[in-house]
């Protein structure tokens, strides 16, 4: 069978200074980052010692085979080798002036200390003198060597580093000393000759035949066999389990491998003039200009990252003795970089006696406050242009920016980590009751609510609190979504906390903690931390970069950002944050504290007197409710959705009242009290539901219960014509949630049309344009949104339960029982309820094109927990859909990745064309 | 405004005995049934008394106007008056020999007496005299007269009828006679002018001013106002309640309107030479050819209906002296319109004075038995066609064949009346749980099992019960799903039983009765009618020319049908009715019975051990499950549904446990019984669900307990095997329930297969094809049926979870809680659980469509209630779908309906085409 394919790529320059680089930058798929990288740096003319990569393509190829070579890979391997020695001009192995080599994973995507790395591959019982010979440094020479055999033991034989470990320990409390830095060159050659012998003890002969003599295995003398297993390694640390975990919390494939670059050592450690480090050609955590990095003299990569040596700033370089050429050269390598890949880089270099050399190179991570920085400075620099400056801010880290957060210059101990559901940190005391946390407030105490999980009836305790934290839910948990909504901070799903309301008090599992009532503790819902005690809070605002930034997308994006807002609160704090309007107004929150005994009453009483009597008081208070909206949001659109949960959601838990009754019996309660508390339970479980979600609510209650809806659009109607009346510019939409079939909608726009009439004509308000239109959220509803839109001046996509109708997940239950599963077996790529899901996105797709072409004017709108998320935006703005409505916090993020988005779409690599 | 639509069509002949009819049989949609076919009847010759029909347009265009005139309708009305009295040669009102004229009702799709007719229309106190004198007889024409304003004081002017019966009563008192018969001419003359002081006392004289003179109302004189009014009232007569009413049980759109025929009378009251009387062109009950019908002599139509007199035979009519002319006619007659409309004829016919005259002709309804019948003979006449032949049989009706029946050759008084939920009839002792159900069955009595509806826990007592009651619940409630599945006899939702269980009795609402244990009591579930005491019952079979039919109906459809069966005996019983293999064999229900324990004890106690042990014995009764199905349908495939309800509907109810442990509680048991019952009740708390529909359940329990599935898998395969080495053919199918992504099917279809190949090998078998497929249920899986085909052999659409989750519909709730409002609101045309909706077809016509693009051989089948639903079969039968499943009952209904299907096809008349 022919090789056909090319499986491995040089990289620097030939014996006589030929650049025969055969990758570049855009090869990151099969050189990985490393390799291309390594690749572009000699193309570019840096110097890059010379080496080859094996491509992510081989390493897949091995691992679905089993770990078996693809065919002839070997052989092509080993003439690299032969290549490399003669470019290096030194061989493997050689007694006198060995070539050794590193051998380091690259993936495509950076996966930074996931994969495994061997370092001094080439060493054995010959070339161990030549290092010693070159380096005149015994000691660092038979250093190398034990630990080549330890780390190539534990990375590529699997033994156990302990044993290793343990054998220094032996040796230095047989020589008397602490410090391993005590012992001799001859210490540890013996050292050496120990570790082999542990090696041979703990390799089966039989699994490693090529390791074996006289039924032993020993270590391996043969570079080609040390390099052949140290490559196996590398492609076997592709599905290492921190690595698979690593790419399913950064949603990277895994079906991309790992690149395997084979390069020359250099060495740092050869005296005075030698030295190594790692830099950014620009500040990570500010942005700032300015040289920024460390490096040793006479030291290994490995010590600059261990931190046992104190580092010097890289400022310092130029000025060093017998390190200034180094460092000017390394100056010039900042600016080539810089105007050659058009961002900031992350390098890592060696000087070997006074010569420098790049070993890696990447595009620096940076803070988001960094991020903004760089992007306006590189944009002013005339480096990038302002397209690509908003393209460089990541949306997600955003988030950051927008909220209090623990001073990370302070020390603090977790003491348990949960979900980073509502960014944000909040610090006060522990509270276990929706009714505690209220009381704190009112005491003027500052509380974090601690639950199980919340219900709606935690709302005032929500509210009230600085912060939520439970121990059970997932990211779309009730209390996770009400607290993001809110802008609140939250922890959820805790799973280490076992939570005893009645007793006030909470136990850290694995601990003898026990958190009480009062005692303070601090979350931080931005990385899922709780911490006992109080930390320092930092609070950032809207800096002028961020909004410098935000403006430059606003000039690119064509999809409008609206927020989602029950109250003048965050409706004025999303127009602070830029949104356009409110996209989704809920009015369940509304009935809610005080008002929800008026909708028990309303339930439960249907005398038609009663009724009545409920419905004007709920008229009052809903006025009340929307004046606040529409004046905070004044001149700007308000959609508002009329009542959606199903009804018995205001009323006691049956549960509940089983066991009052039970115990009501049992201890002799007068009879008429226990008939009426088993009237009371007839009525609520004549009202229960199996699956509330799919059962009467949205538009069915307006349905059947039509004066609901009658005096919510009067409600409406009446604050609109007192405001208009004061010479205010009220612009309220009315949504219909959970419509089906167009004879809903078209029913209830008529009923709804007669109540806006009725109220202009009895306020004497000249009537004007109020806008009705539906939540699209279920199956049927996007397949029939042709005839719905005859009937709806807009659509607003409702994701979250367009997501759980097309998968037939219910969000509460799915998230707990079964997603997580999913997500660790990789049957979804990311969670559905957090970045639209591709069949859903179809429906959404289906839904605005059918809508359009019956009705042209339609505005098309998305307002699930999917429109603050970025990747679902950038799938969005391809769609026809015209705004996205988020949470207030979110409004920013919105904004930036809807400038993104549209900028990806004017490049051609949108959402749909790149499929 | 020119009228240029034509509103009023005449029929018959003119006075020169030319045919002067404008319509014909075909333009019922305009003419209505009635109008169209006398049209057709006067077209080919037949004896019609000359008249016209307004179209049926007329009537919506007045009906929506708010009961306003079109513009010049009532001048055209008035122009063909003025012909028909130039074509009859007589005229209305003449006080010598006067026109009457009948209005009438009829509507494009028969809606027999449901709404408005007005007789003798004409008559006044003028031609009053011309009747008396025309017929001769006094009492007859004051009779008429009395009778006409009586009737239009009913049917037009909305007057209470029993002030006119009070009058009729006093002048009987005041006479001293018994019967109306009794009353002489004069005494009749007198009742006229009293019934006419009745009308003007009751109309308002300033709603009808052209009623009024000096403030008063006057029964009108003038014929044309009196016509104006009649047809006014026939037009207003399509909306009342009894009317739409029936269009909403019959699923008649209520866009149509009626047509309003006005027609010469003619009087089969004239003497011995006259005579009125109804019949069919064969017999309707049996089929049979022969003459079938009743007359009167000397008799007005209504006389025929109102059964005062005894009506004779109409084969008697050619022997009776005066008619024998006439009833050779009538011969003649069907023998035309059955060569004409190659159909049997309903008719209603009147001789006046040996003068044959034709008023009405429809197809005439039939029973099953006889269309039957009439379908073979025809086509054996060569009337009609084979294709035709199986058109002719209604495949609703057909369930009435297929079941046992109240004798209604017996006297029986229904108790109350529910829902026809499960077709046929039971007699057997009332019982109030399963358990006793279970108890009566092996004590040997016969019992109806009534609850007030049923779980899963009562399909033990639902087996060993003759049939099920329920005083809750819809047609697709648990009772009514399992019994239809059962072919067990079920009426469900009998509102009126209050039923308490612990006290083992129901009540009966607005009587005295109360159903004790132990009481004999029948049901009819082909009509939802409950009997106290036993009904004789008869029981029809697969008769010969059921038979027949079938057979052509197969030999033109291109459907396959299987069955749904869990058991052998359903197996055997879908077999006996043509089941070409079963579509959907669930597997819940036997993990019922004793078996729960096991399932109990897997799910609660998850050490290995007991989960080993649990597997075990669920392997040992599961393979004994599948040996008899797959025996049963040796050689025919079974498609084998894997586990698919939450695993909690296994456990205990835990409101039950809830209160069991607030008693305990009170009344002091151990605190170890308390803590063992908390513990559980901490798991099953644990496994809860909000919606539990949208939970851990289907494909999802199979990857998260993959033991499961295995264990399952590994018994089918076990029976296979066994089966294949007694040299039996086992045919299995594999299907994974709830599948939404490709990666669900990939990965089971991996697991499943290699279960698969390690029992062949186990067990020494040769292994063959067993194909492993998907349900398609939900709107995800529909959208990626072209993924998710490449790892499937078939689809199977599970049509009610896939019309749960398109339309966002609970059944369990909707089908209570607003389902029945949105009928009677027309916000849906038909229950869509009953019925396909067109927008989940819309899902099953792309996935067919996607799956078969990736995997031309899938094979495509639906297996939800809608498989043996005629309506849902026509459709399905478009959109790609190779084959229906449906309860073992309904397998003769879906392959008549699916030859029906086909034959549409052909015809070029199918569902999308349609469209």
């Amino acid at each position: 069978m022919t090789e056909e394919v090319k499986r491995v790529y040089a990289f620097g320059k030939d014996a006589d200074g030929n650049n025969v680089t055969e990758g570049n930058t855009n090869m990151k798929p099969q050189l990985g980052g490393k390799g291309a990288n390594l690749a572009e740096m000699a193309n570019i003319g840096l110097p890059v010692p010379p080496g080859f990569t094996i491509t992510c393509q081989t390493c897949m190829e091995f691992s679905n085979a089993g770990n078996v070579w693809p065919e002839g890979a070997l052989d092509t391997i080993h003439q690299y080798r032969l290549d490399l020695e003669k470019r290096a001009g030194k061989q493997i192995g050689d007694p006198d002036d060995p070539l050794l080599v590193s051998v380091r994973s690259g993936a495509p995507i950076s996966m930074p200390g996931m994969m495994d790395t061997v370092l001094n591959l080439g060493l054995n019982d010959q070339s161990i003198n030549g290092l010693i010979k070159q380096t005149n440094n015994p000691r660092f020479g038979w250093d190398s060597y034990r630990r080549f055999i330890q780390i190539f033991s534990d990375v590529v034989m699997g033994i156990d580093g302990d044993l290793f470990e343990n054998a220094i320990n032996v040796m230095k409390n047989d020589r008397g000393v602490k410090e391993d830095t005590e012992l001799t060159a001859e210490d540890l050659q013996e050292l050496t000759d120990e570790f082999k012998r542990i090696f041979s003890e703990n390799v089966d002969p039989e699994k490693y035949p090529e390791l074996a003599q006289d039924g032993v295995a020993h270590f391996p003398q043969d570079p080609m066999v040390q390099l052949k297993l140290a490559i196996e390694a590398v492609f076997g640390s592709w599905n290492n389990p921190r690595a698979i975990l690593y790419r399913k919390q950064n949603k990277i494939s895994d079906d991309m491998g790992t690149a395997v670059t084979v390069m020359a050592m250099v060495f740092g450690n050869k005296g005075d003039t030698s030295a190594t480090g790692v830099a950014f050609t620009r500040n990570p955590a500010t942005g700032k200009k300015e040289f920024y990095g460390d490096y040793l003299v006479n030291a290994q990569g490995e010590d600059v990252v261990a931190g046992i040596r104190n580092t010097q700033p890289i400022s310092t370089l130029k000025t060093t003795k017998g390190l200034e050429k180094a460092g000017e050269d390394l100056e010039e390598v900042f600016s080539i970089l810089e105007s050659h890949f058009h961002d900031m880089m992350d390098i890592e270099f060696t000087i070997e006696q006074g010569k420098l050399y790049m070993l890696q190179t990447r595009v620096g991570k940076r803070t988001a406050q960094a991020a903004l920085r760089i992007a306006i400075d590189m944009e002013k620099e005339g480096l990038i242009t302002k397209d690509e400056a908003v393209m460089r801010v990541d949306p997600d880290q955003l988030d950051q920016l927008l909220h209090p957060q623990f001073d990370k210059s302070k020390k603090y101990d977790i003491l348990a980590k949960g979900l980073n559901a509502s960014p944000g940190a909040a610090v006060g005391e522990a509270v276990f009751s929706s009714a505690d946390a209220v009381a704190a407030k009112e005491a003027g105490k500052k509380c974090v609510l601690v639950r199980w999980e919340t219900t709606p009836d935690d709302l005032a305790g929500m509210i009230a609190a600085e912060g939520v934290l439970t121990s059970h839910g997932g990211k779309t948990s009730h209390a996770a979504v009400i607290a993001r909504g809110m802008g609140a901070p939250c922890v959820c799903g805790v799973e280490a906390l076992k939570i005893d309301a009645d007793k006030k008090e909470a136990k850290v599992t694995g601990t003898d903690i026990v958190i009480h009532e009062g005692d303070t503790i601090s979350i931080d819902g931005s990385t899922g931390n709780v911490v006992l005690g109080a930390v320092d809070l930092v609070m950032p605002g809207l800096s002028d970069d961020l909004n410098t930034v935000l403006g430059w997308a606003d000039e690119f994006r064509t999809l409008g950002v609206r927020a989602n807002a029950d109250n003048p609160a965050d409706a004025q704090r999303s127009r602070d944050f830029g949104a356009e309007g409110i996209g989704l107004c809920r009015t369940e929150h509304m009935f809610l504290g005080d008002r929800k005994q008026i909708i028990q009453s309303y339930i439960l009483d249907d005398s038609e007197d009663n009724r009545k009597k409920c419905l004007a008081d709920l008229l009052k208070v809903q006025t009340e409710d929307f004046l606040g909206m529409l004046k905070a949001m004044d001149g700007r659109r308000v959609i508002i959705r009329l009542l959606d949960p199903p009804l018995h959601e205001f009323l006691e838990s049956p549960r509940a009242l089983d066991v009052e009754i039970a115990h009501m019996e049992d201890n002799g309660a007068p009879a008429d009290e226990i008939a009426a508390k088993r009237k009371l339970m007839a009525q609520i479980d004549a009202m229960s539901e199996a699956n509330p979600m799919l059962g009467l609510r949205g538009c069915r209650l307006g349905i059947v219960y039509p004066d609901l809806n009658i005096m919510q659009v009067r409600a409406i109607m009446t604050a609109t014509c007192q405001l208009k009346k004061q010479g205010l510019d009220p612009q309220p939409g009315i949504m219909v949630p959970l419509v089906a079939t167009e004879a809903e909608i078209a029913m209830l726009r008529d009923q709804i049309s007669k109540v806006i009439a009725d109220v202009f004509e009895e306020q004497g308000v000249e009537p004007f344009d109020i806008p009705i239109g539906t939540m699209i959220e279920l199956p049927r509803a996007a397949l029939a949104a042709g005839d719905i839109a005859k009937h709806a001046d807009f659509f607003s996509f409702g994701t979250n339960d367009l997501t759980q109708t097309t998968f037939g997940f219910s969000r509460d239950d799915a998230e707990a029982a079964f997603i997580p599963t999913y997500l660790d077996k990789h049957l979804l790529p990311v969670n559905p309820f957090a970045t639209i899901d591709d069949r859903v996105l179809e429906l959404i797709h289906i839904a605005c094109k059918r809508g359009s072409e019956t009705n042209p004017n339609i505005h098309l709108g998305v307002c699930g927990e999917h429109g603050g998320d970025p990747d679902s935006i950038k799938k969005f703005n391809n769609v026809g859909v015209h705004y996205v409505s988020c949470s207030p916090y979110r409004v920013p993020i919105a904004r930036l990745a809807a400038g993104q988005a549209a900028i990806q779409h004017n490049r051609g690599k949108d959402y749909f064309r790149d499929k």
